[in-house]
């Protein structure tokens, strides 16, 4: 019998309880042996299935040598740091889902992990249950990752599919999806562009071995996009997405950053609707990959964290590295990044000729919507400055 | 300094040594050492720039203490199949990308890997540089899978693309794939489904752990297709795609074949185009995931190939139960398993209702076209027994 603590009873704690009872057969199939859940920390006791296995001392499961791996659902950092830190020191494996802790405190994490020769995984906290971290490091291992991008985030994925297919305002289908229960309360982290840019962080440590600091990465959210631009967009051939990109430069290092593009609709990501997520990887070798699914959800992610519980108790962490260090070198400003640039100004299609010779129009009635050829974030700024911009998003192809 | 041997230096042979090469430094900061080829079996000797690691004696390879992993790229059975054996027996590692050996002899290979101690990997054998199979095994690891299907076949799929783009006739487009080189000489194994079927037997084998033999599993390919029925269906909404699926059955056991079927054109897997592959797996816990990307072509074949040589030099291979038993139990007929069928009769919508009750039309011109209700096999063989079937495929909701 092997025995792991849950610490938190929220959506995800629930979910790894009900996913270790659930699929006991299968997990005991595969680990030679049951798995159950011994302890889960709570701040308050309250009546339920899980009543007897409560408590609320986190130095009870820190000390019990009974438990292996102790999977962290709280959330946040505080908390959740102290005790992964703790958990770690004590010789447990640490699972979680927790892409604000990972994003802001993984490398010193791993490197603890790394010392101490146990696991800290966090497969669930970029995609949900949704494979992603796990083929990175070890299925495309052999090759050199150039860029990783995707829709990291349900809830403006949601916001964005109401836009385009009911032609709903952002306030109207923001609404919609917190009548739902796909947008929380307080919605900020979310269209913001937070959490798909903790997410970006994640991925962009992964692919080039260096921690991006949060706060170096610019993140913009959907808050300002107009249904003008979607609409011009969509008439145009394309789609408008909210995207993480991580991309390897030509000079060395990489960037990152979070933000509204134009795809065109023919591209796999264009048609990822709904609360879906996808993650697309490019790599020298294997040319672009895929993974597409539901990106949260309480079942989803918990089985995410349960099959990492078994990853952890199944596979040595002796002779690991850790995946990436807290230098935080090399990171490279997204304005040197070349794409082609939508711009829909208040001036004529001379205007915008004039500031970045050839475009392509896509509409003009007064305001002029056009695109650019390939130019840097920096050239796209400056070129612009004599315009009176409306929308400015970077087009992915 | 690591050793690995090369067995045959065709596409995807070549490819693992180009990407040994070109990755060196990428796979040398993951495995702590740099990973040498140090030697290649072949036939016949031919000049190039592996002659000096040439040798046509596998004794040699067999018997070197220093190769610590041999990658089959022979294919077929027979050598392979013994070459593999001998490996294994000698300690050795095996990566593989043939799926007709891991689907004919998988289960004895992994049985032998398992009391020897060491992997027996194959993750380029199914949807080439995707991950599929290392995502369903360990990322998966909690879930209870309940299906798996896929476009398995790029060539059957560049062709089927191009019936759907231009309206070319079957004829035509294969010898269109054959000029791009998308389609052998002989494209039997692929426009016959057998090519998908064999992939089709790993991911059954994987997801429900008994081997599936492939002479037990239907494999149809798209030689009978035909472009009306292909027109049809996109004006009725749905694009036709050769599917491979094994499905978990509610009485037990699993089904398993190889089909055309229609599928809805807002299913993501309609606008999986020309030679890209996609697998769709779905888990009791984690809902449907879908892995997506180019399914074959030297280098992405040659890279997962090369990351299952990295996994089996970094993970121990001691307490790894093989994947699945060669007892064969529990495999249902896919006559049992309830979809919706499309039917294309020479008769009228009268007949159509007579032998199926409620039926949504499609087309009706002297011919009809239409789906039924969600019937099995063998209630969809029985009551079509009086019509004049001229088409009849499942379809995919």
């Amino acid at each position: 019998m092997i025995k792991i603590a849950i610490l938190g009873l929220g959506t995800v704690g629930t979910g790894v309880a009900r996913v270790v009872a659930d699929n006991a057969r299968q997990i005991e199939r595969k680990l030679g042996e049951p798995l159950q859940v011994k302890s889960v920390l709570v701040r308050r006791f309250k009546d339920g299935p899980y009543r007897q296995l409560m408590t609320d001392d986190f130095s009870r499961i820190e000390n019990d040598p009974e438990i292996r791996v102790v999977v962290e659902t709280i959330g946040g950092v505080e908390a959740a740091y102290e005790y992964t830190k703790r958990a770690l020191e004590a010789g447990k494996h640490v699972v979680t889902a927790n892409k604000q802790l990972v994003a802001e405190k993984g490398a010193e994490l791993l490197a603890l992990a790394a010392r101490k020769k146990v696991h800290y995984l966090f497969e669930a906290s970029v995609g949900g249950g949704i494979p992603v971290l796990h083929p990175i490091r070890e299925c495309l291992a052999a090759n050199r990752i150039e860029e990783i991008y995707g829709i990291l985030n349900g809830t403006t994925n949601y916001i964005l599919t109401r836009m385009v297919r009911t032609g709903a305002f952002f306030t109207d289908a923001l609404r919609e999806a917190q009548a739902k229960g796909y947008a929380e309360a307080d919605p900020t982290a979310d269209v913001q562009g937070i959490d798909a840019g903790r997410k970006t962080c994640i991925l962009a440590d992964l692919a080039f071995g260096h921690e991006v600091p949060p706060e170096k990465v610019p993140m913009e959210g959907i808050t300002k996009l107009s249904l003008r631009d979607v609409k011009i967009a969509e008439r145009a051939g394309y789609r408008i997405k909210l995207l993480g990109r991580t991309v390897r430069m030509p000079g060395g290092g990489c960037t990152a950053y979070v933000a509204p593009h134009l795809i065109p609709e023919e591209h796999p990501m264009a048609n990822v609707e709904d609360v879906f997520n996808a993650v697309a990887v490019r790599g020298n070798a294997t040319g672009e990959v895929m993974f597409y699914g539901k990106g949260a959800g309480e079942l989803p992610t918990a089985s995410a964290c349960v099959s990492d519980v078994m990853e952890a108790l199944t596979t040595s962490a002796s002779r690991e590295e850790p995946l990436w260090s807290a230098d935080g070198e090399g990171f490279v400003d997204p304005d040197e990044l070349h794409t082609r640039f939508y711009f829909r100004i208040e001036g004529s299609l001379t205007d915008a000729a004039m500031a970045f010779g050839q475009v392509e129009v896509l509409s003009e009635d007064g305001e002029t919507a056009f695109l650019t050829e390939r130019i840097s974030g920096t050239d796209a700024r400056q070129q612009s400055a004599m315009l009176n911009v409306l929308a400015c998003m970077r087009v992915m192809n």
